[in-house]
């Protein structure tokens, strides 16, 4: 491949709405709302955008609408400028995907400033409706078709984890109590109560071992990002952040595809070329957002992004490695997935929004100390897609 | 924006399967097929594949399976590479959204080899499920609940023409008319038979003035481009087709809000990016497909490209300006969407596909004389978004 001078990308402006169960709010409302407030975060006149991205997983399914990304533009009041505007799905990773194909076009030249959204609405529906969501990330022929769910298949992983490195049940619900305790101190979350270890053990079970403790909840949410490229930074706010590095991965949809089932090769390789395009290595980092859609899945995370050691996820966050004051890196001080919300196609950007906030030093009440380097992960089903970004302080 | 010397985009294989009801198929079947052969066509190797992208519109309703992207890279055999794979969603504009991701990423100069696929599976579904889908690609909430269907919709815009411009009953008719007359001599077309102008008009009525004869079938079906990089052309095909010009545009999602309803101003903003980016005028077009998900959307399409001058779309097509012999253009000698058959996300790739196989001389019994320059056109709803894309023979 030919070695361009490419421009970088920037993170003007970010934003997210409330997460959580929004009934007096589509998700035309939603959308809007988010892309205003990040337009104006960044300072950015609608007549400067080229080109919308948006990542949406279930609009289609929940609410009878695909082909969502004109209905951004009409939002925010910018249908008569005929831009560019596409749809990303990856169940999931479709936020953080979008955002990859954002950060793409600006690196190519062929735009300047890209905004990207994501959303879903999730709660207004049947059980059975929300369901099927779930089951339409993972293989649904080889996987739903003969009665595995999301939950159960990520019960499997928690299992063979628990196997291989001696993981306990308490060590998972520790990655909930964590993600409590991060959520309670973020206003726009949708759970901001802190959780006892022993209450996630003993709630409802979902799929053993999990309860509904381990699994984050369906919301309703939208989030928004607008990019810009170093050509024209300078003439924006002078505390950008940059994208340094972006990684995509995937891998079988079907769990029993894989190499390994308590690893994943797709976050693995997705965080490996995210970092060797920006040039650090994960000791570098102070503050991740990572996938969590289960307890077990951000143990994974941790473990496949190298912010631990293979197998001790459980144990290092029991210790308080991967949070406030003892920790070396604090993981989803936004929450994660569990805490905050999970709008699945609002998440991925969610967690942009999340980390441009902590390196601009705005986190107020969970501010990570001297936070300079920042990453998000964003998967999709049990992680069949993954994607990576490192994102640096501009000042 | 900074003037980058960028690679070009090559086709250097494309295939697609047999478009209409194919009952013994799964989704997954179809867009192996379709891979396996345009990788074949490409003489590229699996481990030569950088990057992988996916249109599809309704599988998340239809079949229940989002995240359709990883399944493409399973069905090749790669899922163990662990590719960027990334679906695309734009209703009907699906699978040209995605070419046009993957033409993107090329120029970016990030990938040298891309594959890009389009799957839809819509025949084995109810009725009322195949309707929901139409419906899903205009707008939802301002349309559809209110009780519009897509076919509704265009049948309004065919009025308008028909007020507007004079354009009479048999005109649109002998789009369709058109149409089944290419489609004949495709070996891969869903309708393989001639219809007469009177059929379609007698058929019955699916929205004033609209018949069943005017309306493109829901289909099954995948198809498949290989595209490249100039960088790496040169040690694969000598005849790949390059890709010279690509331009996308949006409007607002309902009909009603656009500032005509009898032209689009999404296919003439696309058109005129591309046509701009390629150096080319419409005059130097010798085929193009063109989006007829209804005849009325050929007419506008041929108008709003620049074909045929404004509202003269149905009388040119009388007069045999768009088809072989008589038209200095060939419009749709696939078939279009009415007779090849519109599979949603396939259409896009099936219609890059077709200028292909013109463009190397390969149309065996609907060969365009001459072919050098062609043009796709793909549409989603009533045209909200737009992609249009110019390929020139590198011969």
């Amino acid at each position: 491949m030919r070695r361009i001078d490419r421009p970088e990308a920037h993170v003007l402006g970010v934003s997210h709405t409330r997460f959580g169960e929004q009934w007096e709010k589509s998700f035309r409302d939603l959308m809007t709302e988010a892309g205003l407030a990040a337009l104006q975060d960044a300072g950015v006149q609608g007549d400067e955008i080229d080109a919308v991205f948006v990542g949406t997983m279930s609009t289609g399914k929940l609410v009878g609408q695909e082909h969502i990304a004109p209905l951004l533009l009409d939002g925010a009041g910018l249908a008569d400028r005929h831009l560019p505007a596409t749809r990303i799905e990856a169940a999931g990773a479709s936020g953080g995907l979008a955002f990859r194909q954002a950060v793409q076009l600006i690196r190519s030249g062929s735009a300047d400033v890209v905004v990207v959204g994501g959303v879903e609405k999730m709660t207004d529906v049947s059980d059975a409706d929300a369901q099927a969501i779930g089951s339409s990330g993972i293989d649904q022929e080889w996987e739903h078709f003969v009665g595995a769910t999301e939950a159960a298949l990520h019960a499997l992983v928690a299992k063979l984890h628990m196997a291989e490195h001696g993981t306990t049940r308490e060590q998972l619900a520790a990655i909930a109590v964590q993600n409590h305790a991060h959520g309670a101190r973020n206003p726009l979350a949708q759970f901001r109560k802190e959780i006892e270890l022993e209450a996630v053990v003993k709630a409802p079970k979902v799929a053993e071992p999990l309860t509904v403790l381990d699994c984050a909840p369906l919301s309703d949410g939208a989030a928004c990002a607008v990019l810009c490229s170093g050509d024209v930074v300078a003439s924006y706010r002078q505390d950008a952040v940059r994208v340094t590095g972006s990684g995509q991965a995937s891998d079988h949809l079907a769990l029993h595809s894989r190499r390994s089932m308590t690893s994943s090769r797709a976050t693995q390789e997705a965080s490996r070329r995210a970092y060797l395009e920006a040039g650090v290595s994960v000791a570098d980092v102070q503050v991740a957002e990572v996938s969590d859609p289960y307890t077990v899945s951000q143990l994974l995370a941790i473990e496949d992004l190298g912010l631990v050691r293979r197998g001790e996820g459980g144990r290092a966050t029991m210790e308080g490695r991967t949070t406030f004051g003892t920790g070396a890196v604090v993981v989803n001080p936004s929450g994660g997935l569990k805490a905050r919300g999970n709008p699945a196609g609002a998440t991925g950007i969610a967690q942009v929004a999340e980390v441009v906030w902590q390196l601009r030093g705005e986190a107020n009440g969970r501010q990570v100390k001297d936070a300079r380097i920042g990453i998000t992960h964003n998967t999709g089903g049990t992680g069949a897609t993954a994607v990576v970004h490192v994102l640096e302080s501009g000042l």
